[in-house]
């Protein structure tokens, strides 16, 4: 299909949608159809599968969107009879960018994204700000008067209209966002540092994501940054990353709670800064806690009695603090990966994985070549794949289509890593590739864990340095040993609990009310019907970035990609209820799940 | 002249330069020509004019550079009978990018610039490193154990092999290209904090430079950056950047004093660190400490008398500390023109400039139209002109030619701003374009000052609000007064002392010994002969980024392009040196000034 047929289409559906024909313009569907909306006519995050869910959404959005001017962006390009498009076009409120995919001249996936409300456009590049005013002018105030001025007021003499609770990647990305979207807003933060997320995690912590997925909105990484960021080195990146973009970040304060007024249509949040009680009066509450940010440690009898050290992963110091020492890992994913082979690397007398059920396992480099690489890597970019092409290329994909897509991907991973594979099947660990064999990237949508992405742990595991005892658990922790289901005693001076997380919504439960946790529903999972993700499907990650039950509160976490890219939705979302721009919500989920 | 003809004549060049034909390659050239070249064939920044220069160096350079490969980078342009082309070539010890002016068919101008050398190339992109061996490691070092550690030994129990005066810009850009390149360098700053240098000037300050202009190497601005950094802003940007690019600095610590050491050929650098005596022991010296470091005052008579606050203008803290007060300052370029506004603008009782000699003045937004906009600008960003491109583009004009450039420019501000200048003339303003009406950019290259970047204070001088004596100086100085040279008796509560600063070798003087800076003569000017700028002519800026008389010793500062641009020249010199490739000196210039 050519450039002119694919820009025939689209001015044609456009024109349907124009003069509101429905029916047309669900016509320019496929039977097999998904069109992904971002903001743009739903003001939610959703999928749309099959004409009748489109049908339903254009009757109930169309009239109170009405999108115009829709252009291409670029050269259509054909692959495998699928003709993929970049487009442009406007709502009566904002611009946007939107993906397109064409089969047999119908379209199969279209993806709508808003990118930026009218009269509320970031100023940047020619519409920078000129950073002083020319002239005489009496009582002129400085940028650093200003500056103090507003950290002295936000949050004591002026409300913030928005609240972030956490000030990790997930709450300094949106925060950036909202700053240049001119929205108040004040991050709250546990720790003495921005950073310290990242920093407080065991020290030999580096990101298992590459660069090219991980770069902050506004401000990438150099060119030179390493492929995989070392924990403290990104946490320094981002303490500067909230320094320079300006962010009204509150650190060392804890929140203690948080209740939303009806009547007055806010919260009340309640802080300890040092033992000083504080109370803020937001519109809008961002909890930013961590995708990762809810240990969840499981009962163990007779942990009461254990006199070495018992820790969740996200307690773990150090490897180095072990030497000679019998350390037992509980857990095989990522984090006891980590935490094992630190252990093994440091000196540890003997490192024994506990493992209770099968994980995705999965080379760093095989994910680089066969995943991630295509989208992020330094070959996309110099092939003009950017950061932000790349973020709406995974948008466009319709999450049901996404098991699909990386099966051959996982296949091929296989092949490349037989021999891993073989080893890691002898010394008895279990793994798999997703239920469905779709790999890593369904496996985190879907529950957020149950992977570890292999630096070099797999090997020790296969070489015994580090002893496995898999399809097994820990029935009992006596003092200076831990028991195993089959009897088995484990002599143990650490035994670290890399066990996991709760849903983000247990922070809900623990800072607004358990009431109000229920009412919004677990977050995460696309309701896959597959471990850990039971149905009925929703198509989106559940609750995250878009409204959802409970009005002014919202999620916001991730990985740094997550972060990154949905900060726009989120930011945008808070910035049009601010400035009262109508955002009629089309549809929020029920809740099927409560935590 | 089309493109296959510039590329044959670049090959016939490049042949004639392989086969050690110097007579043939001087023949390519025109009778009025120039070869500026930045390391590639001479070890230093120098500009031969004229055919009897360019073959005198070509004999002498031509057996140790062994230039190779050269080739076309993208397309030629033509403009009024001159041919532009862009260049790259080899040497046997490194690449380099060259720019090529074409008239009649021989060259007008040439540049060769030394862009990396082989085998210590930049690791970036591609090559950028891992972040993280992967594999089982004993005793595994993390990211922060090796910082840590290399901050801990550094100048501690390993000497670094070169020493930075001052951690300003130019300190910190220097040395973090010297990073990027091994070398191990050891950033000393007087003040608490990097960025204090611009933090702690007057408290209206703003750039006068604009954005694009501004960016340091590796890590640009973000596109919303102001036009004009706030100096605040600049500070945090230069501290942040300090940290990621993992700079070795050690702030609070004061240059006592250093002494060159010939039989070991290396320096012994005395410190004060809060009262510790340390002393580093350097191969290489990098005087840093700034264009403007060295303040200037005059010796005023009385001035113990005086019972105001009498200060230099680095020293002068912030308008709004003299509201209703008499204010008088001395000077009348950039820092005089804002302190003067910045004590309207707040309240000062009256505000008085005492303008000794001419100024050339121009407004902000002309510059950006006329002179700065073409290269450094979001119009010539997205002209493909990037900060890299446009640096070398002013590289490519020769410093004798400049003049001749400037001059039109300069008159089209002159028509441009007609109704200011006439306003300032009726003011009874002193002002010129230089002296042959080149304007600020050689008034810049010739003495470092003498000029007013308009932001609203000549407004303020024409309207009257600041007050002016012009071809007037301070006769005197009484306990709430000062007596001008015509007997007028100003009261005064402040007298600021906008005199400029000394020669960069001053620093030379003061921190090694009065021979030494003797030895190695006046940093910056061009010998143009002009006011402050005696001859002879050099062609080049005294003694910057360049080898000097003194073994070891090298001087960096300038503005921020500058501090961008010539840090990479500086960085190969030092990495060349440390890594014995042969680095033969074509010349050092004589000293013709002291100081």
């Amino acid at each position: 299909m050519e450039s002119g047929q694919v820009s025939s289409w689209l001015q044609a559906f456009g024109a349907a949608l124009a003069r509101n024909d429905i029916r047309a313009a669900a016509n320019f569907f496929g039977y097999d159809c998904y069109w992904r909306d971002l903001l743009a006519f739903t003001w939610t995050i959703r999928t749309f599968e099959g004409p009748d869910e489109i049908t339903a959404m254009l009757a109930a959005t169309l009239n109170s969107t009405q999108p115009s001017g829709w252009a291409l962006a670029g050269k259509p390009t054909l692959n495998d009879g699928v003709t993929e498009a970049w487009l442009t076009f406007e709502t009566n409120v904002g611009r946007g960018v939107g993906h397109l995919r064409l089969r047999g001249g119908r379209c199969w996936t279209l993806l709508t994204t808003l990118q930026e409300l009218k009269g509320f456009e970031e100023l940047e590049g020619r519409t920078r700000p000129a950073g002083v005013e020319q002239g005489g002018i009496k009582d002129r105030k400085s940028w650093l008067d200003r500056r103090e001025q507003e950290e002295a007021e936000l949050g004591v003499t002026r409300q913030p209209y928005c609240v972030i609770i956490g000030g990790g990647q997930g709450g300094i990305a949106l925060a950036a966002r909202l700053k240049r979207l001119d929205v108040p807003t004040l991050v709250i933060e546990k720790n003495e540092r921005p950073g310290d997320s990242w920093r407080k995690r065991y020290r030999s912590l580096v990101l298992h994501d590459p660069v090219w997925y991980d770069h902050l909105p506004y401000l990438p990484f150099p060119d030179h940054w390493p492929v995989f960021s070392p924990k403290d080195k990104m946490g320094d990146w981002l303490e500067m990353y909230a320094k320079v973009m300006e962010l009204n970040y509150w650190h060392s304060t804890l929140c203690t709670g948080a209740r939303y007024d009806e009547a007055a249509g806010e919260w009340e949040v309640s802080l300890n800064y040092g033992g000083d009680r504080i109370k803020l009066y937001p519109k809008q509450l961002v909890l930013a806690t961590g995708m990762s940010g809810f240990p969840y440690m499981p009962a163990l009898r007779g942990a009461d009695s254990f006199e070495g050290r018992l820790c969740h992963s996200s307690q773990f110091d150090a490897g180095s603090n072990y030497a000679g020492k019998n350390c037992v890992v509980l857990g095989s994913n990522n984090s006891a990966h980590d935490i094992a082979a630190d252990l093994w690397e440091q000196g540890a007398g003997s490192v024994t994985m506990i493992q209770r059920s099968s994980s995705v396992v999965c080379t760093s480099d095989a994910l680089m070549e066969h995943a991630w690489g295509k989208l992020y890597s330094q070959a996309a970019l110099e092939a003009g794949i950017t950061t932000e092409i790349a973020d709406l290329t995974v948008a466009s994909t319709p999450f049901k289509l996404l098991p699909a897509q990386m099966k051959p991907v996982y296949e091929t991973i296989r092949r490349r890593d037989a021999q891993l594979y073989e080893g890691l099947e002898k010394a008895g660990f279990l793994f798999d590739f997703g239920e469905d064999g779709s790999g890593i990237h369904s496996t985190y949508l879907r529950r957020g864990a149950g992977y570890y992405i292999d630096v070099g742990a797999s090997q020790l595991i296969i070489d015994g340095f580090i002893k496995l005892k898999s399809n097994s658990t820990i029935k009992g922790v006596n003092p200076r040993s831990v028991t195993l289901d089959d009897g088995t005693e484990l002599p143990a001076d650490l035994l670290v609990c890399a066990t996991g997380y709760g849903s983000m919504n247990e922070w809900a439960a623990k800072l607004i009310s358990p009431e109000v946790a229920d009412t919004v529903g677990k977050c995460w999972g696309l309701g896959s019907g597959t471990r850990y993700d039971p149905g009925p499907w929703v198509g989106e990650l559940r609750n995250m970035w878009k409204p959802t039950q409970q009005p002014g509160l919202w999620f916001h976490g991730g990985n740094l990609m997550q972060s990154r890219h949905y900060s726009l939705y989120l930011a945008l979302q808070l910035k049009a209820r601010m400035e009262d721009i109508p955002t009629p919500v089309y549809y929020v989920d029920p809740v099927h799940h409560k935590r």
